[in-house]
């Protein structure tokens, strides 16, 4: 009889992230979130999909949410819920949704904790407005939450503060089977292992192969990384990549 | 009478970008192209409206060309023209614009003449396919070109290899009006500037104004970007925006 309570970790956890910003688009500001969400969802057992940047207009925003949102578990989405015109997320995130946006009290009572003597003025209190029925994702760093709404996480740009919300959220998500992986190190160019590669991913369609070239101090070579979330897989496509390259004269036999 | 000339200059000229790659969608490789990329385009004329990040799956990367190149003036490509067997880039763009996929001897012939000595074995020659009716985009620092078929640009994703490419085929692209901008600096949280910030905004809806509140060294502040591709409306929108910032006790009148 088997372990039903395997069942959660077996189910494949799927995201899409959503960088909203002018700046980033126009190149003022570089992006620094990315790689930092990919890297920890990578980590708890969520797989990234795609990613989208789009600008601070709101048809393309909320064109965006929908489309992202209705074919991964979660959608995540960073920039646009600060204090100014241009902050739209909250807008576009209760329009696809179809959640009446309003000032929530919940989030006022944040912002005055952390900043007793702030003024909440109009364009402040621009950020205590939340989607009715979201859940508040609160922040370390500055007193105003981003938001949990349906299968949509709402955090801020300022990556600090996107690294406190993503590090708040993340015990309320469901995550899957952790992906696993291995490398090996091979002193031959991309274009001579490429080959057995091939032939070896060609046997283990379920196990994930990547090369990536290095040259650094002179020297060149070119890690292979394998990615699965069965280990067994992954030590049986391992050996097999080893075989196809010893055969081929690229990697002595005790590696 | 107007003079004609002026017709491309005043023309917008729109691109967008897809990463290829499930090493940046892992989080393992952290992308270090679309910052360059986004700078570039800003400062040559051409805007950049949309970024994504797929995976290496054939069906999400003909079906993000389709979808980018048909609302742009240009879709740029970078990543998946490498020898391995992952690398599929060239064949969907191939099939996005139903051309044939060929080894085509001019690209055969940059990489003899880069590389005399090398084996141009059959993953190597995976590098020298290029659709037909494409125009190579050759790089200075490997053999192995990008090219460009209708409005797609493909590019390699190794950072100095597609910054090569993008400087050979900028020369060769339509670019319009830059985008000009200016910003100021006031020394004030963004929650206190966003309402005079708003209200300049409203009034000049052809003005793209950003906010950007930094926090340095003790010192805290907002710069305040004002862009356009109109000068004379800048410095228009820049004069109302001080007003507004001066009415409000935000900003020194001599500022």
């Amino acid at each position: 009889m088997t372990n039903r309570s395997d069942t959660q970790d077996e189910e494949i956890i799927t995201a899409a992230l959503l960088v909203i910003g002018d700046e980033i688009l126009s190149g003022r500001t570089k992006d620094k979130n990315i790689g930092t969400i990919a890297e920890h969802l990578n980590t708890v057992g969520i797989r990234l999909r795609e990613v989208r940047i789009v600008a601070d207009e709101a048809s393309e925003i909320i064109a965006a949410v929908n489309d992202l949102r209705k074919d991964n578990t979660y959608l995540f989405t960073t920039g646009g819920i600060g204090p100014t015109h241009d902050d739209i997320t909250a807008d576009c995130v209760a329009d696809a949704v179809g959640a009446k946006l309003n000032v929530d009290q919940r989030a006022v009572d944040l912002m005055r904790a952390r900043r007793p003597d702030m003024d909440l003025n109009e364009a402040r209190l621009r950020m205590a407005r939340i989607p009715e029925g979201a859940e508040l994702v609160e922040n370390a760093v500055s007193g105003a939450p981003g938001f949990m709404v349906e299968n949509v996480i709402v955090m801020a740009g300022v990556p600090s503060i996107m690294q406190s919300m993503l590090e708040t959220v993340t015990p309320r998500l469901k995550t899957g089977k952790k992906m696993l992986s291995t490398t090996l190190e091979v002193k031959k160019p991309e274009g001579a292992v490429a080959g057995p590669l091939g032939r070896a991913a060609t046997a283990f369609p379920d196990v994930s192969m990547g090369s990536y070239p290095y040259y650094k101090q002179g020297n060149f070579g070119t890690n292979l990384v394998l990615r699965s979330i069965d280990e067994e897989r992954l030590s049986q496509a391992l050996a097999a990549l080893k075989t196809e390259l010893q055969n081929a004269g690229l990697l002595d036999a005790e590696s």
